[in-house]
């Protein structure tokens, strides 16, 4: 990393050093091809920003998605990587909640705490937290990258508005808390927050990648009593029966259509339902597999390639449909760190998530592991911590 | 009337006369065609059966759509009907709730107070409640007339299971409260009991009959501030605002999607729609025009013919899709009396519904009506109540 100073200001008494940095990140050129790893301009944070010097930072599958699949208008160039952790490089003028050596989560649901979406306490809002603004301050060759989910976390500094940063407990092990900031809390979130999984119940995980086990995992904190893994690579059930899974249903054994294979097991469906894989068919199978009456089923995973759609008769019987996006009443810069200090008191297992190690300069070979569909989790070191 | 008697039996100590009743019914031979005013024989009730001499009847869009529309295992012939009132003639043995004079509602959604379902306080269930079996006593020429919903209302007597029959007021008049048996239960309690709504909040209703307006009645007693009643016929605002609607909408006033439309007139979208229509392409809309974070669309217009889609994301930014049959948590035997109270207490407005009378005779007068989408209800005199 190289800087050079461009200017010096007086903030709150003490003058501060706002460089204009240059380091490594991670940039996709155009879809369908290999991220490179390029030297980027990271320009000063400005007026209620954070620059974050990314320590670690998880490979997710949304963020495969929007390099390949996606019809949306997510353009290139740019930096991906949403799920990571790090520490406050430098703060922008108006930000008062973070300093320099802070350590942080960087958040792609932004709170405002102001807005009426934040200040409901039904929900919070991807997207939609009026305050945010989309910008860019990372710059390759003279052009500007877009910042992908508010993040862009692929480098090793990024620049991201303070109502999109997550302050936790300094003692975090930044190379395990990482995946609090995507997959882990969308799963284990929605079985308690969306789901409002009930003790005694029976649940049904559809796809077992991080966001699924993750799910297993909620559901076993809510005291569900039946949670079936679904997986059409049984490799998977092995840490789902860590995590909580009792039973496990690779629908490749079936001729029967899944959702009667789990009405079968259940005495007429599951109470909950939820869907980690971003596939519609698997949403109306999992929609399907609850029971009538009160089932409720919780879709996680993302397309917007595909509409989801069922028989009017699945909802009119009792059952209910929901989405989650981060768990979604994980209130975003509230309920991060309270994940961490659960993971701090050994509540939250994030080990079992991380089965490769690697580097951002790897990040093509994590990719390729992903698309293989190979181990779970792969977090790429991106900074040194000091 | 006439009627022979086929045996005597004794009955917690009172001889009972048990007949085969001649009687009318308008029976349904074939789809499409017009019902036809035939004399059937209604068999005694058996064990834990009720026969009910039916005395105010009113045609719900449900039974046209079982007539003309459906793809279902429904089959002809048939008696339908399904909204009604009546006064138990006889009872099978084992039969302890219900003695002859009684006034009842026939509950399509039957409740045994002993199931898994009747006994969860989340729902209650159409036809899982599993102590209900399928039958029918009716016959004509020597044919079975399938029993429709459970009840085949369309004649001057039925027979029903007494897990299917609601006690009411015997002062209640039967001539409008049969209303409470299906349309005005299903609109009223999806506000209240499947959407929940909240005071203060903002609701948009789909789709004008009788069940959209008593949704809008229900809407409004749960203290909704905006009301706004969607409809392709203006014809039928007038009773919405009275019913308790604050706004209009006619999509055909509207190059823009009804959702944009509403979205414009509420910051972003209602915190609950309640679709009543049965029209796939509308529970789209009115889930679209939900707000997101927190909107809760509820389907209970009917169809089987055809799937509801959305877009993933849909859900995904926190909406929610619920379905309603007979306002869900109405349990049935249990809430429809408690739904004539509050009529007699004038806590309900059953008359606004009721736009034209008529007799068992004319029901073929009735459905043209229907079709025409002229009036909302027309309520059929069936037998005379002494």
């Amino acid at each position: 990393m190289h800087s050079h100073v461009i200017k010096l200001w007086r903030l709150r008494g003490v003058f501060t050093t706002i460089t204009v940095i240059r380091c490594k990140a991670a940039v996709a050129w155009e879809p369908n091809k290999p991220l490179v790893i390029e030297e980027i301009e990271v320009a000063p944070p400005q007026s209620n920003e954070v620059r974050i010097k990314i320590v670690t930072t998880a490979l997710c599958r949304t963020d495969l998605y929007f390099l390949s699949e996606s019809t949306t208008k997510y353009t290139f160039p740019m930096v991906l990587g949403h799920e990571a952790a790090g520490i406050v490089e430098s703060v922008g003028p108006g930000v008062t909640e973070f300093k320099p050596g802070d350590k942080v989560i960087p958040v792609f649901l932004p709170q405002c705490r102001e807005c009426r979406f934040c200040k409901s306490p039904k929900t919070n809002l991807w997207k939609r937290c009026s305050r945010l603004n989309i910008f860019s301050r990372l710059t390759c060759r003279g052009k500007k990258l877009l910042q992908f989910a508010n993040t862009s976390t692929f480098s090793e500094y990024t620049v991201v508005n303070q109502i999109a940063v997550a302050k936790i407990d300094p003692e975090a092990p930044l190379d395990k808390v990482c995946l609090i900031g995507c997959g882990v809390c969308s799963g284990y979130g929605a079985a308690l927050n969306n789901a409002r999984v009930e003790p005694g119940s029976s649940c049904a995980v559809f796809g077992l990648g991080a966001v699924g086990l993750a799910a297993v995992m909620g559901c076993k904190a809510a005291g569900a009593k039946t949670i079936i893994a679904v997986d059409t690579n049984p490799d998977k059930f092995h840490k789902a029966r860590v995590l909580g899974a009792t039973d496990f249903v690779n629908p490749n054994d079936h001729d029967k259509p899944i959702s009667q294979v789990l009405s079968d097991m259940t005495n007429g469906g599951v109470d909950y339902s939820i869907e980690c894989v971003g596939n519609v068919e698997v949403m109306r199978s999992a929609l399907e597999s609850c029971v009538k009456g009160w089932g409720v089923s919780v879709i996680v995973g993302y397309t917007d390639m595909h509409d989801f759609a069922a028989r009017p008769i699945q909802l009119l019987s009792g059952r209910t449909w929901k989405g989650s996006k981060l768990g979604v009443t994980w209130i975003s810069k509230d309920g991060v760190p309270e994940m961490v200090k659960a993971y701090m008191a050994k509540k939250l297992n994030l080990e079992e998530f991380i089965t490769h190690k690697m580097t951002l300069n790897q990040v093509n070979d994590a990719i390729e592991l992903m698309e293989q569909g190979i181990g779970i989790r792969t977090v790429l070191s991106v900074s040194p911590q000091q």
